[in-house]
């Protein structure tokens, strides 16, 4: 699983092709919440069009999480996530 | 079809809340690109916990769409897409 959240989005494309070269795993999982689903999105396509043009999405999943109030707030908050599978 | 763009994210829950009772219809496509593919995954969680706790999602697509050249710009850009359809 790679954790999707405020890096460049390349570190996540690089991530994602050691993954799947080093360990010679068929899968990977990106996960992210908030406004770094759109990073994710981003990094699925760009290692998959760019990079590594045998993969393929094999699942996409949303949800909702719900996190800890900010500070000086009191209410939980309600944050959507996603988990796109690819492989190869 | 529904766009999902720079409105308030209300809106476009209102949008797929009215588009499926008024028309009787079964399924809504939300559609975005770049970042407000946030904001779709967040219309599906909250249309669907919130207000329609029968609405499932069908299918998620992923894709990148190339976009003109910003203004002073000579490249084409290209910016990720998504289709969440709903289904009730």
């Amino acid at each position: 699983m790679i954790y999707v959240g405020r890096k460049p989005t390349m570190s996540y494309v690089l991530a994602v092709i050691t993954s799947l070269t080093r360990s010679n795993a068929k899968e990977v999982t990106l996960k992210a919440r908030g406004q770094a689903i759109t990073t994710a999105v981003n990094v699925a396509e760009i290692t998959r069009r760019r990079f590594m043009k045998e993969l393929k999405v094999k699942t996409i999943d949303i949800g909702t999480e719900e996190m800890p109030p900010r500070e000086g707030e009191s209410r939980t908050r309600n944050v959507s996530t996603i988990e796109i599978t690819l492989r190869r």
